[in-house]
Formats: C-alpha cells, structure tokens, sequence
C-alpha cells in the first residue's frame, strides 16, 4: 500500500523521551538533519521505537510551513 | 526571534504549483531530500517563492509521524 | 512496517472531487459513517484514488478533537 | 452553530488515560471501529469525559490521510 | 455541547475566497487582530460563510505554535 | 526572514503549565482573548517562556476551523 502523505524521509532513532501520554523521538533523516517526532508513548511502544531503529518519518504536506 | 516548532530544515525550492487557494511547494532540504508543503497561494506570492530560493522548512513536532 | 498514527480505519472511496491543488475524498469507513479528507490532487492521481476503491483512513490522535 | 470540520462521527468513550498536560481517549464510533483522541487533560476534565458518555468526534477534512 | 479544543474566538468574517475544494476565510476576532483560515469551500458554502457574518474561530492547541 | 503561516499574533504569556514532554501556555493576544498552546516542554525550556514575556503566536491557516 502507498500513502497519501507526500513526505516520506528515510531516517534512524536518536533517541527516545517518553512521558505518561506522549513521547518525543528524535530522528536523523540525513547527515547532520534531525527530525523530532510527538506521538502517544503508547505508538512509541507498539512500534517498539529505540535508538538505532531504521524508520520512516511520515508528515503530510498541509502541515509543512515555509520560512523565507 | 526562535520558533517553538522543533523541525527548522534549511532547503531550497525545487518547484511551485499555484492553484486558486492552495499552492504545493517542492523543496530539497539534503541531496535527494524532497519535502512537499501545502501553504496558501496567497503566501507564496507574498514570501515570493520560486526555484532556487533559499528558504526553511519548519514543521512542529506533533505533525510528525512515524513508519517502523 | 507499522504506523505511529493511531487511526486506521478500513473504507471504501464513494466519490472524489479534485481542485487544481487539493482534492476531496469521501470515504465510506461503516455503515451510514462517512469520513472526508483533503489531500493534494498529486496523491490523488498517484495513488489511483478513485469511486469503489478500498483504501484505509489515516488519522494522527493529536488531530483528533471531541465535542460533548 | 454548526461546524466547517467535515468529520462529525458520534461515539461513546471506551476509555480515558491522564497523563500531566496531555490525555488520551479511546472512543467506539461504530461496532468494531475505534477512534483515539489526544488532547489536554484540561479538556478531558472540562468536558467531564469518562467510559461510557456518548460524544461526538470531530476531525478537519485537512487531517485526514489516506493509504491505498 | 462543548468542544474539546481550547481555542474559540469570537470573530466577524471580513472576507472569503473560493477555490474549486478550498478557500480562505479572513476573520476578524479582536480590533486589528485578523485570523485567517483554510476550509473547504464546500465548508463556506454549507455554513453560509460570508462578510458581515458572526462566528467563531475554533483552533486545537496543538496546532498552535509559539515565536519568541 | 518571514513565515509562511498567515496567523501571527502578538500575544504575552499568561501562565506555563510544564509535563515531561508535553507543556500547555496560555497566551493573552487581546484584551481578554486567550490562546492555549500545546507544545513539547523542551521548546518551553528552550524559549525561555514564563509568564510575562512577549511573544508572537503562530497558527497555519489550514489548522483554523469556523464555528457558524
């Protein structure tokens, strides 16, 4: 299956914080370009998310802004 | 100023889509690192978007998904 | 692979209505329950979207509000 | 009044989890089909949200992902 | 019913733009303080949205971000 | 540089309520209109937000909904 969303980067945990109800995962999508992703803890755990993990960040386009 | 969004990926723009309300915004931020945004046409006009504009990607963390 | 996001509901699309930019998908998710989503005309076509396909709905928790 | 949100789906609560700021809350919006919410814990409090009230869920068009 | 999301302004609509399957909704919610929001015509067709309307401008927090 | 988003307001944070990843600011913009935030606790510490401090608030067009 393929995905609506138009941003799908290639990238490997960092690191993983994890609160009660949400968690912060930073992610490397290329050298020296870090991606932080805010999902439930509970997904963090589901996906079994660890630094070190190959994953894909998925952002959907209408949530992207442009500074210039 | 700094932006509480935590994804700022510096980029330069690749194309521009106009439509009525909506306009698609391609944008290299690494080599062969494509992200796509859906801004208003009214702000590509008015932050004068074009190819080869130097700009930044910013995208708050609650947007972000993840694929494992 | 799996996705963070924590909706994922099976549908059938019942009619598309593409702009020049965003497009409209309706999507049949159960009975009587229908679910709208606006994605680029781009995906659209890319993803062959299209009456009496079934798909999946994607939806980020945080996107979610509650009236009650 | 009445909402522009496209996606008014009603639902009871299954289950409400609290976390400091942030909550999440899982809700029946068909037999079989459930939907989960994050939002803050204020709101979850405000609103009174507990198992067993009927709700309705409430997502803009602009949020909705499709995988196909 | 109450909303879950935390952010209801009052306002006065001062301006609407349509596209094919999106437009833009320019609100007034306090003396100067102009909002602007990006719904689906078929929103502003359905609500009647026009200038000289009173509505409300409704934003989960989520989605809003902070410069400083 | 300039934002694409086509909602800054000017606004003085009220009060900061911090969990471990997730903090909520309330944020006045007008005499008596109040914005919440929701963002990670981090860009809290990293902004330095507390009560008193001006600040602008940032929200993208497609993330604001009409209540009509």
């Amino acid at each position: 299956m393929a995905l609506s969303a138009r941003n799908l980067l290639k990238g490997k945990v960092k690191d993983v914080k994890k609160g009660q109800v949400m968690a912060e995962v930073a992610i490397e999508v290329a050298p020296g370009v870090e991606v932080v992703s805010a999902i439930t803890t509970s997904s963090v755990d589901r996906l079994g998310l660890a630094a070190g993990k190959d994953i894909e960040v998925v952002i959907k386009a209408t949530s992207v802004m442009v500074n210039a």
